[in-house]
C-alpha cells in the first residue's frame, strides 16, 4: 500500500508548524525501525503465527491475539482425532484434567504454583465466583473497593455480587484524578476495616496504567481485606509475581496476549492456603468431590477443582495451550523488555509526529507504569480509527469517546510495523481521510470483547 | 471382529435354561436388523458423521455425540479464516451475535421462538443463572422442588443457590419409588404455595424416564411456581414443545444429541414475556445494555441478551452449529419415531437375550415415557462395561453402581449396530470376559461429562 517515499514525504509534511522535532529524521526513518527488528532476539517468534497479509498492520493483539499456527494444528487434532475417533474416551485421555493441566502452565506466566490456577469459563464467570466467595470469607465486612479505570464488566459483576449479598453492602469506586492513573494513596484512603475485598485491573484497559501489585496488595492486607486482581491486560505481556506479592485471588483472559482464540476460556487463581476455605457459588458437578459417585449432596472437591462448574469447553481450551507454550518459550522477562522498548518507541513517535497533529497521549509516560498498549486521543478519534481500518489497512481499536488504542504484542509485533502504522496515521491526518466518515455510534465501532 | 456364525452360536448358547425365547430366531438374525436399516429413511444422515472405524459400536451419543464432518470443516474455517485472517473484525462479522443466532436455531428444536434461546456458557452456569433469577422473581416463597432422578449437578446447583438465598430456603427432593420414574402425583404433593421453583430433568439421565412436560409444568403453574426444565437428555432426540407447554425456563447441553463437541456451550431458554422481569445474577458486560458505551453502572440489555455474561467462546460455539443444522434437516418427529423403534428393538433384545442372563431393564418399558437411551443393570455391570470397551469394541457408558447405559443417537445409530452390540454383550457373558477385570472405583470408569 505504502512506499517509503510516500511515507517519508507524508511525515515530513505532517510535522506542521515549521521546525521538525529533533527526533523526526531518525524516527521517520524506516531503516531505523528495521535495525531494531534485526537486533530483536525474539523476532523469530513471529513465524509461529499465521500472518498471510504482510500489509495488514495489526495493533489489536491486546483485544484478540493472532492465531498461532500450532493452535490450528492442535484444533484439528482435538476435533478429528480425539473427538472424531476417540469419542467419549477422550475424557479419560486428557480432557478431564485439561483445566488443571493448562492452569499449571498459565501459573508459570503469573508467578504462581501449578495447583493455584485452573482454566475454564469466562473471565466474567470466574470473577463472579471469586467475588462471591470473597464476601463469604469476610463476614461482617460490607464494603468492596474498586476504581473507575477498571474494566466496566468487573464493576458490573461487583454490583451484581453486592446486590445478591444484601442491602448493607456497598461498592466504593475510587476515581482517577486524570483518567490515566490512580495514586495508591487514593486507594489506601478508601480501604478500611469494613472492606471485604479490593478488586482492580492490574493494567487499565484504556490508559494502560499498571498498578504496583505488591504495594496495593499490601494495602488491602493491612486492612484485612482480600485482594482480587484482573490480569486480563497484563498476562502474557509482562512477568507477574502473584505468589511473591501474596495475592489472594485473580482472574484473567486468554484471548489477548495469550493468543488463545476469540472468547477463549479464562483462568482463575486462588492462593494455595486459601483454597480450602473458599467455596464457589456455582456448585456444578465438575467442582464436586468424586463427581462420578453421583451423590445428591454437594461436597466441594479438594483444592482449586471446586471452582470448576460445568463440563470444560474442550475445543476452545485446546486452542489456548499453544499460545501459552509460545510465551513460555519466549520468556516473559524478554517479552517485557521488548514491549517496553516498543511502547517507548511508539511514545517517541507520538511526541515527534502525532502530538503536533493534536493527538494526546492517554497512557502513562513512564514505561514501567505502562502495559503493552498505548492510547492516543483525538476529538475525531472514532473517524480516524475508521479511516485507519478502511483506508490504511491498520487495525487498532477504539474506546469511547475519543481513545485509539495501539496494542503491542511483543511476541509478534515488529518495530517496522509500529513505524508504518504511525506513517499511515500521519497520512490519514494529512489527507483528511477520516473526514468522509460520519461521527457514528460507538456500538458500531469494532467490537472488542 | 465378529462373524455371523459366532454371533448366532453365541446367542444360541446364551438363551440359557432350555427353551429359546419366541423372539430369539428373529432377533438373533442380523438380516432382520439390516432390513430395518434398509427401510430407514434417515439412514443417509450417518454419512454426515466422521465414522472411520466401522467395527466400533458407539452407544454413547447420549454423553458425547459423534463429530459431524461439517463441524470439522466449520472449525477450520472459523480458526483459519476468521480468527487467523479477519482477526478482531470477526466480532463484527458474525461472532458478536453467534449466541443469539445459534439460539434461534436451537429454539426450533425445542418449540420456542427465535428470541427465546441463547447459547453460551455451560449447562451448570446457565442453570445457576436461571435458578437465582427465579427465586428473585418469587419473593416470599422459600421452597424449591426437584427429584432424586435429576442429574446430581442440578441438585448441587440448587443447593448452592439456596445457600446464597438464605437459611429460610429449602430444597425438597421428591423420591422415585422404583428408581425408574416419578409419578406426577408425588410431585404434585410436594409443590405448594410456598414453592418458588420446580426444577427437573425432562429425561432422567439414568433410567431414561421422560416426564410429561405440559402436565408437570401445569402443576407448577397452578401453585404459582416457575418451572425450569433441564433438557440435556431430551434435546435432539425428540420434539419438544416449550411454548405450547408454557414452560418458563430451560437449559440444555449441546454435546449429547446435538453433536456439538466435547463440553460444548449450553443453551438457555426464557419465555418471552418473562425476559424483562428476570435478571441474571452474573452481571457481565455481554449482558449490559450498549456494552461499548462502557458506563460504570449495570443496566441489563433488553431481552435474553441480559443472560449472557462474558465473551462467547467462539471456537466451541461455531462447532455446535453444524450438528444443529443436521437435526433440523432430519426433523425431530422422524428422529423420535426412529429412536422409539430403536430403543424398542433394544428392549426386545433385552427381553429375549439379556434378561435370561441376569440383566434387569432399568428404563421404562413404555417407549413414550422413555428417552433415547436404555439402561440395563447387572451386579457385575462395571466389569461387563469394561469388557465391552476393552475386548468387544463397544462403547456404552456406566452409571454407578450397576447401570450400563446404551445410548441411541437416531441420526447415526443403525439397527445392525444395536444387534451387534447385544451379540457382543452375549459373548462377554458367555465367555465370562468380564471376570478378568477388577471391581474398580466408579471414578475410573469412562468419564461422562
Amino acid at each position: 500500500m505504502e512506499t517509503d517515499a510516500i511515507r517519508l514525504r507524508g511525515c515530513g509534511i505532517l510535522i506542521r508548524g515549521g521546525a521538525p522535532s529533533p527526533y523526526s529524521k531518525m524516527l521517520a526513518d524506516l531503516d531505523y525501525a528495521r535495525q531494531l527488528d534485526a537486533q530483536d532476539e525474539l523476532a523469530h517468534f513471529r513465524e509461529e503465527f499465521a500472518i498471510d497479509d504482510p500489509d495488514l498492520i495489526y495493533l489489536d493483539g491486546n483485544s484478540l491475539g493472532r492465531m498461532p499456527k500450532r493452535a490450528l494444528a492442535r484444533l484439528r487434532e482435538v476435533a478429528e482425532e480425539e473427538w472424531g475417533r476417540r469419542l467419549i474416551r477422550g475424557w479419560n485421555e486428557g480432557w478431564f484434567t485439561l483445566p488443571q493441566r493448562l492452569g499449571a502452565k498459565v501459573a508459570r506466566l503469573i508467578g504462581a504454583e501449578a495447583n493455584e490456577v485452573i482454566v475454564n469459563d469466562s473471565t466474567s464467570v470466574n470473577f463472579f465466583k471469586l467475588a462471591v466467595a470473597a464476601l463469604h470469607a469476610r463476614p461482617g465486612r460490607t464494603k468492596v473497593v474498586t476504581d473507575n479505570l477498571n474494566f466496566p464488566s468487573d464493576v458490573y459483576l461487583l454490583q451484581g455480587t453486592l446486590k445478591l449479598a444484601g442491602p448493607e453492602y456497598r461498592l466504593e469506586i475510587v476515581r482517577s484524578p486524570d483518567g490515566l492513573i490512580v495514586p495508591i494513596d487514593a486507594l489506601a484512603a478508601a480501604i478500611d476495616e469494613r472492606t471485604a475485598l479490593v478488586a482492580l485491573s492490574h493494567t487499565a484497559f484504556k490508559s494502560g496504567f499498571v498498578y504496583d501489585m505488591p504495594a496495593v496488595t499490601d494495602v488491602a492486607h493491612r486492612a484485612g481485606a482480600l485482594m482480587l486482581w484482573d490480569l486480563s491486560h497484563s498476562v502474557g505481556a509482562m512477568p507477574l509475581t502473584l505468589n511473591e506479592a501474596r495475592v489472594d485471588l485473580a482472574v484473567g483472559c486468554t484471548y489477548k496476549y495469550l493468543n488463545g482464540g476469540p472468547g477463549a476460556p479464562a483462568f482463575l487463581y486462588v492462593r494455595r492456603d486459601l483454597q480450602e476455605s473458599l467455596v464457589s457459588p456455582i456448585w456444578g458437578w465438575f467442582g464436586q468431590k468424586r463427581q462420578f459417585d453421583f451423590e445428591l449432596t454437594y461436597t466441594p472437591a479438594p483444592g482449586l477443582t471446586r471452582f470448576l462448574a460445568g463440563s470444560p469447553t474442550i475445543l476452545s481450551l485446546a486452542a489456548v495451550e499453544p499460545g501459552v507454550d509460545l510465551l513460555l518459550e519466549a520468556g516473559l522477562d524478554r517479552l517485557r523488555v521488548k514491549s517496553m522498548r516498543q511502547t517507548g518507541y511508539l511514545a517517541e513517535l507520538w511526541e515527534a509526529l502525532l502530538k503536533p497533529l493534536g493527538f494526546t497521549l492517554n497512557s502513562p509516560l513512564d514505561a514501567s507504569r505502562r502495559g503493552s498498549h498505548v492510547s492516543i486521543g483525538h476529538p475525531d478519534g472514532l473517524r480516524i480509527e475508521r479511516a485507519l481500518i478502511e483506508d490504511m489497512h491498520v487495525l487498532p481499536d477504539f474506546r469511547y469517546p475519543d481513545n485509539i488504542r495501539l496494542g503491542i504484542a511483543p511476541i509478534y509485533t515488529t518495530f517496522a510495523e509500529i513505524h508504518e502504522a504511525v506513517a499511515r496515521l500521519c497520512r490519514v491526518m494529512n489527507e483528511r481521510l477520516y473526514a468522509k466518515y460520519p461521527i457514528s455510534n460507538p456500538q458500531s465501532a469494532i467490537l472488542d470483547p
